[in-house]
Order: C-alpha cells, then sequence, then structure tokens
C-alpha cells in the first residue's frame, strides 16, 4: 500500500505495491533484517522468515532480547534485498545495483494459537529448504514453548526494482571502457553430511 | 568493541570483538542494511559500502532523504550478513544457519575534505568491483557536488557468526533423518556487455 513512509524519496517511479511484485520477492529471499527502534537507538537483527498470504512470520527464542522488544507491537520495519547484478557504466557515477528489495512497515502481533504457530514454523523451515517439514519428526511441546511466532501485516509494504543495463550520460557512450552487468546468484552448493552420520540418503528435496 | 548494546542476548559465546574477525566479515560482504529511526519509527535501507581500517563508508545522493536523515549523527545501526549454510538438525528446533554477521552502531561523520570523498567513491567502487576505479574516466566535480559520503567508527562493531554441523539433542542423534549443512555462495556470473557495446575486450579484473 502506497503511505508516505513507503514512498521512495529517490527513484519513485523504481517502487511498486503490488503484491504481484512484492509476494515473490519474500519468496526468493532466504533472510530478512528486522529493524526497530529501542529508546531511540536503532537496532538491527537479521533473521529467517516465511509468508503466508498477506502476513510474514518469524520466529525466535522466548528470551530473545530482540522478541521481547517487538512482541508487544513495538513499530519494526523489516527489510528484504536480492542482489541481481551489479551494473557497470562507462562513469563511476552511474554504477548501480540491478535489486529487488521490500520494505515493510508494521508492527508484531505474537501467535498465540498452537495451530498457526506449528503452521508458522514448518513454513519458515520449508521457505528455507522446501520440503523439510514433512521429513522430520513432530515438534514437540516443550519445544513450542521455548518458541515465540510473531505474524506481521503486509499491509504497509512495497517493493523496490532495478533490471537492466548502465544509464551512461550521452557524452559518456562512446568510451572504450568495458560496461555491462555482471549477474550475482546465490547457490546452493552440494550437502555436506553429519559428522557420524552413515547410510541415510539424500533425501530428493535436497537432490 | 563490547559494550551493553553489542553484547547478544542469546548465545553470547558466538560474538567477537576483534578486527580480526570483523574486517573480514565487512570486506566479503557486497551490502549492508543502515537502520535509523525517524520519530520513533525504523527504518531501514540496504547500500553499497567499503571499509578502510577502522572506518566504514557510505554514500548517496545530496537529496536522498535517507541520507539527510543520518547526516547530521543520528544514531545508526548498520549490519551485514553472509549466510554460508544452512544447518538441518534431526529436530526442527535445531535447524539453523551458518553466518557471519556485523553489526555496527555509529552515528554519521559527512565527509567534507574532497581527497577523502574521492577516496572513499573509489573504495566503494573497487568493493563491488575490484578494480575497477582504475579504468573509469575521473569522477567530475559535477558529480562530486552530487554525492554525499558519510564515515562511521567501527568502534563499536560486533560480530557474531556460526559455524560447524547440526547439535542435536542425544536422544535424536540415531533419528535416520538426513542431517548435515547445505552450502550457500554468492557467485558472480558471466559478465553481460552493454547493449549496443562493440569491440570492448573484458577486462582482466572482471575475467
Amino acid at each position: 500500500m502506497q503511505t508516505t513512509r513507503t514512498t521512495p524519496s529517490r527513484l519513485a517511479k523504481r517502487a511498486s505495491y503490488d503484491a504481484a511484485t512484492i509476494h515473490p520477492i519474500l519468496d526468493d529471499a532466504l533472510f530478512c533484517t528486522v529493524s526497530y527502534c529501542l529508546n531511540g537507538q536503532p537496532m538491527a537483527i537479521p533473521t529467517a522468515f516465511a509468508r503466508k498470504g498477506d502476513i510474514l512470520y518469524i520466529h525466535g527464542s522466548v528470551g530473545s532480547h530482540f522478541i521481547r522488544s517487538i512482541e508487544n507491537g513495538e513499530p519494526v520495519c523489516i527489510s528484504v534485498m536480492l542482489a541481481d547484478g551489479l551494473v557497470l557504466a562507462k562513469s563511476a557515477f552511474h554504477h548501480s545495483v540491478n535489486y529487488r528489495s521490500v520494505v515493510i512497515f508494521a508492527n508484531a502481533e505474537k501467535v498465540t494459537d498452537e495451530n498457526e504457530c506449528m503452521e508458522a514454523l514448518a513454513l519458515i523451515t520449508d521457505h528455507l529448504i522446501p520440503g523439510r517439514w514433512d521429513d522430520l519428526r513432530p515438534t514437540t511441546a516443550s519445544e513450542m514453548r521455548k518458541t515465540t511466532v510473531l505474524a506481521f501485516s503486509l499491509a504497509e509494504a512495497s517493493a523496490k526494482l532495478r533490471t537492466g543495463g548502465p544509464n551512461d550520460d550521452p557524452e559518456d557512450e562512446d568510451l572504450p571502457t568495458w560496461a555491462g552487468v555482471v549477474p550475482l546468484q546465490t547457490v546452493r552448493q552440494t550437502p555436506i553430511p553429519k559428522v557420524g552420520d552413515k547410510d541415510i540418503t539424500l533425501p530428493d528435496y535436497l537432490q
């Protein structure tokens, strides 16, 4: 939703408020950064998350200072950034980055319903490793008691992105400097089994 | 430096205050997230940066709301996170992430010395694309006037990291569930030349 605080002051043409733009960025990102203010002091914590519809879930230890600082609905800013490429222009000035980013202004709602908590943990697990949850033993009541799940509305989310090659000044166009894009990608490498484990086949979802 | 706000409430054993730990993490990361408070509202912006000694530099447009919000020394929290691997345990509860992160509490100092500004821009450019700066035409006085460079002390920086395999509960050790680490890596792919450029050789530093 476009509001004063979700409208960028720079390059507002790169901003979007469509779920169709925002959701895939959140689904492609593995981690977000949760920022909050503690007596005027900004704090930031990177963490795993998952999205379901218009809700973003995170989890943490019930004892975490971070979780306790935001679980009562203090304002947070959740940011996600996927760097897709380095944009090399003819001038340093026009160097840029191809990225897909999302910023969410929201307030935590502590999830108290047990089924919703469990579902959120499954979603967070499967967001990082699709297919993992169903391969695991059930989470115990004791483990659940140690875990807080927080939900954030995506109502005030915005995306900002850049794609394409460099935008050079006309007078630089003919410089013999190499210009273009160096694509960046996060890749998953060959899984490394736990030391001591023997004869456990790598599951299909990790192939 | 260890201070109250750089001491994690959870897993403090994973924290470090050594330049020898902090500097390589900053040097390996391409982007940081700068968080700040605007009338109690947390804001967060991902941006490029560079390190020189105990100083971290960022830059932005002189007209940027973000830059103007922090250039007078308002407190910021700069965070960097490198995700090195997904840690798959026998239980969902013990799933984790191998990461290297840095959090810096600092206040911007606006760089006014022209030479230092230019050096910072060179460092930021070469941090993303080592060797690039010397291949570019000189940055003009007009371009410099449009650019603000901010310096942040690393005095109150801390690192937090995790390495290694999963830590399972003893009673889960013999479960037949695959456990281990899925390493993650950000890779640079083959550079894509700018549309319209012809006969410009890819420079050695991009090979």
